[in-house]
């Protein structure tokens, strides 16, 4: 390692500037920074990381991630040792415009992801890692900085079984074993047994360390970076939360508290020797570029109007057609493949799909890494399912992701399973996402359209598909962009517009027919994107009496409210069916008339507001 | 244990029902109920379960959950042998109406829960557990029935880290280890000591058996039930899927299918004899009630108008104020109960206070288990955090639940923090739960008021509360319905209603002055009952120029679409102020600012509609 004596006054630095920048903020994490010292000072400027900090998108730069993300001023702080962040930035943390914001985000340049809500990096830690080995061919390690509180979330015994299941020997954990958590002790302590005991259960490789002797962190990294291990390594220290500062060290009551201004000085002094002018270097890592790609053509789906698809084989048939115009795209899946049918992707590209077991938070964060790591990942499982991972998404909108997510088995129409398989709630969920786009499409050829419209977008895209086939209607010569909709039915005397999306645009179709033995004429708009709307022709149909919207969804947060909020300022009235009764199992039709999306009841709901 | 030829007999009974139901039904797992027919059959017919079948509701009767809600076949078929559920029923199932649906629900009694998104029983019977050692003072035991792919969801060991540090020794697992997943091996196959070692290591007694060996279950049922354990039993069972019927054992591509018609009669062949007469009998649970309860009186907290006060420190009061007048409250909180004011509570109360630690989605589902058995759970974090446990909130739901759930640090306005830490899709995902309520108390007396209406409503309640503090602004006297609001500003010349909730009302008020010193006056009503919303109020607001929402939430599924809905058969335009931008650190004021939702920006709106 690097001459100790340069670590050590790096960490009096990295110290000193932890404590400037959250005095001078007056708010931060400086308990929590502190106690991650010597592991993080060690690893950047002991010779272990090799990354180059003037060229931070290099693909064969090692990787830290903070998980937990509330050390921001430590990350930001080892930057500044590293020269690359100015005293008066650095005093600038919490300021609204600083580069350093309260929780890394991706302004500054060497967050890795945003975080800061627990519980979270080792999931996007294990994509990176997933892609070094398996993808990128290239031997960068990834790091993850560990809280110990945050072992109690889930998701990282999600990550620690799939890391092991994956051999990935390139992804190291650091777990800064501090003892507090935010309102006291956490439920081990400095049992530091109990810590190794589970994680070497998980099939890591564990390294218990002094977390604050620079020997002990020399001869685990030694130990943990071994070229060619197949066995994920967890470096589990014993450290004091807010480690160099006597006023605080080890104390509860400390957690997200600067030194106040009055005692600022006092705790310097603690630090000894500060010298700001030294300068931490990294080692260089090896100029490689990642493995060349190109997938074997396939035959792009053919489908013939009439025949009858579903629109989750579709997605499952337009992932494997596109791969060779879209070599960047992986596919991970929660253990239903053969319902989602992203099997059709694996069985024709197994190297580029990964399956990821019942375990959708980890899903959600390692197909965050892999999109950091400049893949695009198309995310399935149930819709209902990808609730489990909200967190996770709601995250991942914070660090420029590039992901799709495909969610089947949408609505009260598949039928027997019942309830807990239905996607009620995964519009609302999706709509949420700032700028996302979120299709629906109705038949198998949207559906590969769509797909492939997602492969070009940015951020989040979700498609959500359905369990039960339905007749294609559209030609291959159609094409379905965002914020787009087809208008199906339409004539000079609409009465009423139907906006529906994914089945019931198949119960409008039946209404369509039904009111026009009636002598009623309809206008029918496929909304295969709702989000964003096409504004125009949801404007257009005010020529018509109104606008009914139909989904298989709860009422709150979906197409209804969607076209509701986007006529709000026109005259046109708006009326909605959804799901709102308690959804059972039964019969796919059964289940539609009973919660009144069929076409029965549009059909009731059109002639009753014409009444 | 009873007589083990009869257990023997009930298991081929209970065979042929998980074949005969199946089947009829043309859908259901029938692979994955039989791998546990064992399990299950020597638990609650070998003399080890003390229930009453004929009383589901006595409080000391053991519980068991199936965790595997897929084997709700077994479920069906262990109550037909116990002679609750007829022939003829059992042949009903995942028909419309039936009371035994394709994954359990509480229509069907002796289904503790409704369950099918894996990985949520063990928290649910956690839930019970607590109960029962620590509130109830009863001894039944919660036994839940895992599925081995499950175990691949980190909420299982949420579950299992707080099972152990809570010490419940009334706690057992059933882990059927059947090797097979949906579409393929688990992750770790028959490896048995994989399991044994790792729940293990987190602090549970483990019991590796044969599972369909009726000797040893029998042994293992009586090691995990010696009175007096402290520790969390684990029977970690190795199966075969399929077990019984030769054409589909240990096979793979059979999960969540039923054998065809046509090798049905084949199927029941490799049964045996089957004798369908048969009963099996449960052990009687001690006639105990519940612990009496009655918790001291407080003093409910008293606010003065103009106090500045944060809508958080006044929920934590409301909890501790009125908890003698509700005392099947309990209190759950993951490790911010000092932000949350969950810390009041606790302090007052700490029987009745459970730490949960950075677990959010287990402390869903034990607040299920608890309000299953007659609790009422107040169950706290950041907004933003809740959305980490979305899927539990969900299936609860399915649960006949009676719970709320708090989230505070609402909205971009918490401030430096920064986005990971700010709830701006928690209003979306709250109002997206069927039946529930939801509110967003602007002042300290409005939050007292409303925890106390929550305390009275059944289903899933949502209140909404801020970091910062807010001047009081309303009075002792005023009461908080759901499905009201409050009309703070109003003349006979509004130009525009601004409907705003949380910390927009204050600044709609803001706004108010500053536009009425321009001559324009404005209509401001706190709706603080998000859902259901204020009607009568909304569509007053109609003899204004319109409507205009303001709220510190992302545009979607919160206010502004609520009222769109509301409003969308009238002629009411309806405008929305919502955070639109990437949030980021900074200053509250300046952040309101950035987002666009600040009394300037209102004003800013309110003059440009009226232009």
């Amino acid at each position: 390692m690097h001459d100790q004596e340069h670590i050590r006054a790096l960490t009096r630095q990295i110290r000193y500037w932890i404590l400037a920048s959250t005095t001078r903020a007056g708010s931060g994490h400086a308990s929590s920074s502190l106690s991650a010292v010597e592991l993080t000072t060690a690893l950047l400027f002991g010779g272990f990381f090799r990354a180059d900090p003037h060229n931070p998108a290099h693909p064969n730069n090692d990787r830290l991630i903070f998980s937990k993300g509330h050390a921001a001023p430590l990350l930001y702080s080892l930057y500044a040792a590293a020269g690359m962040v100015s005293e008066e930035e650095l005093l600038s943390l919490r300021t609204f415009g600083s580069r350093l914001e309260g929780h890394p985000t991706p302004v500054f340049p060497y967050a890795e992801a945003a975080t800061g809500s627990l519980g979270q990096g080792l999931s996007i830690g294990l994509g990176m890692a997933l892609n070094g080995k398996y993808l990128d061919n290239l031997p960068y390690r990834t790091f993850v900085l560990l809280g110990d509180s945050e072992m109690a979330e889930g998701s990282q015994w999600e990550a620690l079984q799939l890391a092991a299941h994956y051999e990935l020997g390139n992804l190291v954990g650091i777990l800064d074993v501090n003892r507090l958590g935010q309102r006291g002790q956490t439920m081990y302590g400095h049992d530091m047994e109990a810590y190794r005991r589970r994680v070497s259960a998980f099939g890591w490789d564990t390294f218990l360390v002094d977390g604050h002797s620079l020997e002990d962190m020399e001869h685990a990294y030694r130990k943990a970076l071994i070229p060619g291990r197949t066995r994920p390594a967890m470096i589990i220290a014993r450290t004091l939360k807010g480690k160099g500062v006597s006023l605080i060290e080890d104390m509860e009551g400390w957690h997200g508290k600067p030194l106040p201004e009055d005692d600022f000085d006092r705790a310097v002094a603690d630090l000894g020797d500060v010298d700001k002018s030294l300068v931490g270097k990294m080692a260089h890592p090896e100029d490689l570029r990642p493995a060349q790609y190109g997938p074997k053509t396939a035959d792009a789906p053919v489908y013939s109007p009439g025949e009858k698809v579903s629109t989750r084989e579709a997605y499952g048939s337009a992932l494997a057609g596109m791969h060779a115009d879209y070599p960047d795209m992986v596919v991970l899946d929660g253990e239903v493949s053969n319902s989602t049918h992203a099997a059709s992707f694996a069985k024709s590209y197994p190297d580029r799909f990964f399956e990821m077991f019942i375990a959708e938070q980890n899903m959600a964060g390692a197909a965050l890494g892999l999109s950091l790591r400049g893949k695009k990942p198309f995310v399935s499982s149930f819709a209902a399912f990808m609730t489990r991972a909200f967190d996770q998404i709601r995250m991942s909108r914070y660090s420029e992701p590039n992901m799709v997510f495909a969610g089947s088995h949408a609505g009260i129409s598949i039928g027997e399973d019942g309830a807990s398989q239905m996607g009620l709630e995964d519009l609302a969920m999706f709509r949420s996402v700032l700028d996302s786009v979120v299709f629906h499409p109705c038949d198998a050829q949207s559906t590969d359209k769509v797909v492939r419209e997602a492969a070009e977008l940015e951020g989040i895209t979700y498609i959500r598909t359905l369990r039960g086939k339905t007749p294609v209607l559209y030609g291959q010569e159609e094409s379905f962009p965002p914020g787009g909709s087809k208008v199906l039915r339409e004539s000079g005397d609409d009465a009423y517009t139907v906006c529906a999306a994914g089945i019931t645009v198949h119960e409008a179709l039946a209404a369509y027919e039904e009111l026009l033995a009636q002598g009623i004429a309809i206008r029918v708009v496929d909304c295969y994107c709702i989000k964003p709307l096409d504004r125009e022709t949801l404007l257009r149909s005010g020529e018509t009496g109104g606008v009914l919207t139909v989904e298989d969804h709860y009422p709150q947060g979906g197409l209804g409210e969607a076209v509701c909020s986007e006529l709000s300022d026109s005259a046109t009235p708006v009326h909605s069916l959804a799901v709102g009764k308690l959804p059972r199992t039964g019969k796919p039709q059964e289940l539609m008339d009973y919660a009144g999306i069929s076409a029965k009841a549009i059909a009731e709901r059109i002639r009753s507001l014409l009444a």
